[in-house]
């Protein structure tokens, strides 16, 4: 029972090969971002290589970790001076984690958490400042954050930019914190982070950045517990995760998103309905706005970054899914659809989506409008029921804004390739350009067991066209829940697909990470490799299965040609040839008496 | 060293959840071609579902595997017919086993092999024959083949076959015999199967049939036996290798092909310049046109499907990769331009490409042109090297057509996603619409041992786009040699990428298993889901971590929800309310009264 009360430890220390850097905004002392940095193999000759880095300070070897305390509060002080109420806050009741039995509850993350809330007329969201036309520190630090701790425009960076296929997209050379500013007052961005989640490293959503991706963890009925959540947290952001979605249906919900909260760097987001569902005993038809409602609010409270809000699920658009395949999959558009049909009347969420709006402006939780409707197979992708319920979002995405609120667009599902397209196409038109977040899309229906892999494909190109955050599919999918491993595999998964979309789209900074590994491959700097890769650790486990020893981190060659056959060596020699080629050519002297013998580096293998 | 020695045995059985059936062509007894055949839950109420199937005799319940005796020789008796000649074959000598110690020498197989030639004006190749207007054994195969074994056009394909884009590929709704006949005559598809290769179960590689894919296996010098190699061969064809390539470089090259061919339903491809070099104790300078037409002979003679000649590697191309990040990463490609360089010369293979189709030509054996300067990193995708050679391979194509030949070519290799059409339409313009064969392409760089997904990306795309066949990547790509495990992996990982493309060209036969996968998902018909999928047994043990008892199996649920969260059981309740909520409608009873509870399936979990 130990493990099931509280979570015990976490994964800590540096990826491997890695060092956590922090540097200071442009003339903003107080403002500092965290990278990593891989030092290189001196023979490169290169200075260090900055990444991109959302792993929080558990992979900093100077600081200690205490889930206890949960995590430093960098924003802080930037929402204290913006003189929001403090609250006493909403009391926990039994319901909110799932009437758990005593000897059941999780106990209650201890950390220190003030709780504020915007007043009427107030601004609070960094939408409403964004409009006003004040930069925030917020901004500031993701624009810091995009050029990856660059202080100006990189050298060659035009160069760069046209080797990309944009279809509309507007990535600048170099980010100001302008530009963020008025990407997000156009509705083009969001910055998702609730004024009481001051632990966040801030980040940006929107297809004018980095392509970003969402990592899902929670326990279910069946099976998990806090300590495996936190640890899941912990796991995600070590290898790329930029929010995580805790999707937790089981009991103790409240107290293990407090856990994962006081002690997350990256945005979270939840599916409010899920707790209300629990809250009703797992009876949709017992929802209603007052339970909803109460959650949002103690939800708000807690610092959730971002709500899925499955409001578009209207009452006409159900019996669009009658004739389909797969039904409804989502699990929120079925308890949805099920509210609706048992009452037989409008969802509660679209009729009182106005009040919604108004409590998630007050604390800055940014809208994740829900696709309850999104196929769940190739057979029932953009059909009816999909698109009418992407027309509704649109309409919700005028509504929110009007309010002030923080707006992405969640996405399918199951597409095939040809028809992915599409579905950017009529979001940005149908959503006047709000962010799109998909899962996926998966290709095929046919892999179970792979279909992290059949969802990258999708992933890739939907990101290349303009989605701005990808949430990752794991190998369990229609299968079962993931565990720690299956967690890593999906994140790394989709950190590949995420960058594959941003060297399509010729993002400025995307192909250095390429150039860097390719010439560590083509120098024979293994280690460099490694290092520079997505999974160090794989990658090099993987090596040493055929070549172990040390002296092969260094060798001309690999296991899959051996010494004699290797295309890279061979290139070596010929670069030598050419440059002896050219001289001798010079002095007319006849190549053909100099043929040479590929030297074979002597190894013990 | 027994193991070193000689194959022991292989991995035999049927799929799990697959039966093997033959079904035999349209008023053709004696052209019997196998499939897999699922049998799906009774409450399914539907009848077996038919896959195409490459795994040859080893998942056949009813066949004795006798790796000494080879194969069954499904197409002896139509190359008898056609009245070529016998020879004794060339004799074997210790070059051709790398100059193995006798200890160290893997024993030939010992399975019955006739060699036959082509006489001089006599047709032997696909290609001649469907220039003639002549049928073969093997395009009547292939037919019933690509339909799954219907006899007549699908119902309902039509409307299907609107469902995707094609770029220009004209996939028929029912393959006939004569489509494909006139599908090789047009150049635009190939048959790879040498006339000494009567083991093989024809399949054909084009643009208008199904995407196939290709695994590589082979020993390098640094590790790998025959035992493992055959084991490789059966293991990759049981999860879907369409063809497989022999790769390899070290000793008993010989000696171990021999038992791969003896024992593969699947055309076997290799890259002679590999064993020629072996030949001249792997100095690419000694190198010369006897020596590679003589591996040319001795492969040929041995019943090599195809052979891989990077004869568009030319000296004038070789300064072009001077100043690539990666210079030349095919293995084949930078033999040849030491060769050159060292040299000074145009390439022997160039020089003599008009007598390498003779070669070829009397057995059949169809060209892979090798893109020896493929790119090796994202920096050198579609450059001026990569384009210029394949320019010349457009030149080869037709001069191997002209002699008979069939012909395939070979493309990258690493290219970011924005780049890949550019290389479909440049191929297929460059070289007549002749079927092309890509290495993935990797869509990024920065993930050393997940490049088996950053290949499935592009692999997927080019496919879609038009690319025949895929050549597998494995997770060990760029770190090591590939074993049982990654073999496999590569094999579902392209399966499905292939199956994706052929998605999203509408092939009026993909979607179908989709379907009913999909159909089995939404039923919870767990098992049929398993065996619907490309890996059954990876899909089984994943659910089982969370569920193992067999009562699961059968549970309108899974551990990713629990019981209160299915949306596919709420789907379910759904479409019942919803008949219900039509029949109240009639009677215009008042709804509103009926709200219906979900029902929780009460299971023990």
């Amino acid at each position: 029972m130990q493990h099931q009360t509280k979570p015990a430890s976490v994964t800590t220390g540096p990826v491997i090969g890695s060092k956590k850097i922090h540097i200071t905004a442009p003339g903003r002392s107080d403002i500092s971002v965290p990278f990593r940095e891989i030092a290189l193999h001196p023979s490169a000759q290169e200075p260090p290589f900055p990444l991109y880095d959302t792993s929080g300070p558990y992979t900093d070897a100077n600081q200690a970790i205490d889930l206890d305390a949960g995590l430093a509060k960098p924003r802080a002080s930037w929402v204290a001076a913006r003189g929001f109420a403090k609250l006493a806050g909403r009391l926990v009741q039994p319901a909110d984690n799932g009437f758990a039995a005593a000897e059941m509850l999780v106990q209650p993350c201890p950390a220190q958490h003030e709780i504020h809330t915007g007043k009427a007329g107030q601004r609070v969201t960094q939408l409403e400042y964004a409009r006003a036309g004040i930069i925030t520190e917020e901004m500031i630090y993701v624009a810091h954050r995009e050029n990856l701790g660059r202080a100006a425009a990189m050298p060659g960076a035009a160069a760069r930019l046209e080797d990309g296929e944009r279809f509309g997209a507007n990535i600048p050379d170099f980010v100001t914190p302008e530009f963020v500013r008025a990407e997000i007052a156009a509705g083009r961005a969001i910055i998702p982070a609730n004024i009481n989640h001051p632990e966040v490293e801030p980040m940006i959503i929107g297809r004018n950045f980095l392509v970003k991706i969402n990592a899902n963890i929670g326990n279910s009925a069946v099976t998990s517990s806090a300590a495996e959540e936190v640890e899941k947290l912990v796991w995600a952001i070590r290898w790329g995760a930029d929010t995580v979605m805790d999707l937790s249906t089981g009991r103790n919900i409240h107290n293990i998103r407090g856990w994962i909260l006081r002690n997350s760097p990256v945005p979270i987001g939840t599916v409010p309905i899920y707790q209300a569902l629990e809250k009703v005993h797992g009876d949709a038809s017992k929802l209603d706005w007052d339970v909803f409602k109460d959650t949002l609010i103690e939800q708000a409270e807690q610092g959730v970054d971002y709500f899925t809000i499955h409001a578009g699920v209207r009452l006409a658009h159900i019996p669009l899914t009658a004739k389909r395949v797969t039904g409804i999959v989502s699990r929120g558009g079925s308890i949805m659809a099920q509210w609706c049909l048992s009452h037989h009347r409008e969802s509660f969420l679209y009729e009182n989506f106005s009040e919604i709006c108004d409590i998630m402006r007050k604390y800055d939780v940014s809208f994740s409008l829900g696709d309850g409707l999104r196929p769940g197979s190739n057979a029932d992708a953009n059909d009816a029921a999909q698109f009418a319920e992407l027309e509704t979002l649109g309409e919700l995405t005028q509504i929110a804004w009007a309010k002030g609120c923080q707006v992405m667009i969640e996405g399918p599902g199951h597409v095939p390739m040809h028809k992915i397209k599409a579905n950017m196409d009529k979001q940005l038109v149908t959503c006047g350009e709000a962010p799109f977040y998909t899962l996926g899309p998966l290709t095929t229906d046919i892999a179970p067991g792979y279909d992290h892999i059949t969802s990258a494909i999708g992933a890739a190109m939907i990101g290349w066209f303009g989605t701005a955050m990808l949430c990752y599919v794991t190998p369990k999918e229609h299968l079962g829940l993931p565990n720690r491993e299956d967690v890593k595999t999906g994140v790394i998964t989709y950190k590949l697909a995420a960058h594959a979309a941003d060297l399509a789209k010729g993002h400025p900074a995307a192909r250095l990470r390429d150039d860097a590994i390719s010439r560590a491959r083509f120098e024979f700097r293994w280690e460099d490799q490694f290092n520079l890769g997505l999974d160090p650790d794989t990658a090099r486990a993987f090596h040493d299965e055929t070549l172990p020893k040390e002296a092969h981190k260094t060798a001309h060659f690999c296991s899959m040609c051996g010494p004699k056959f290797c295309s890279m060596k061979i290139s070596h020699d010929i670069r030598e040839d050419a440059a002896r080629v050219a001289g001798l050519e010079e002095k007319r002297a006849d190549f053909n008496e100099g043929g040479q013998k590929i030297r074979v580096p002597i190894t013990d293998i």
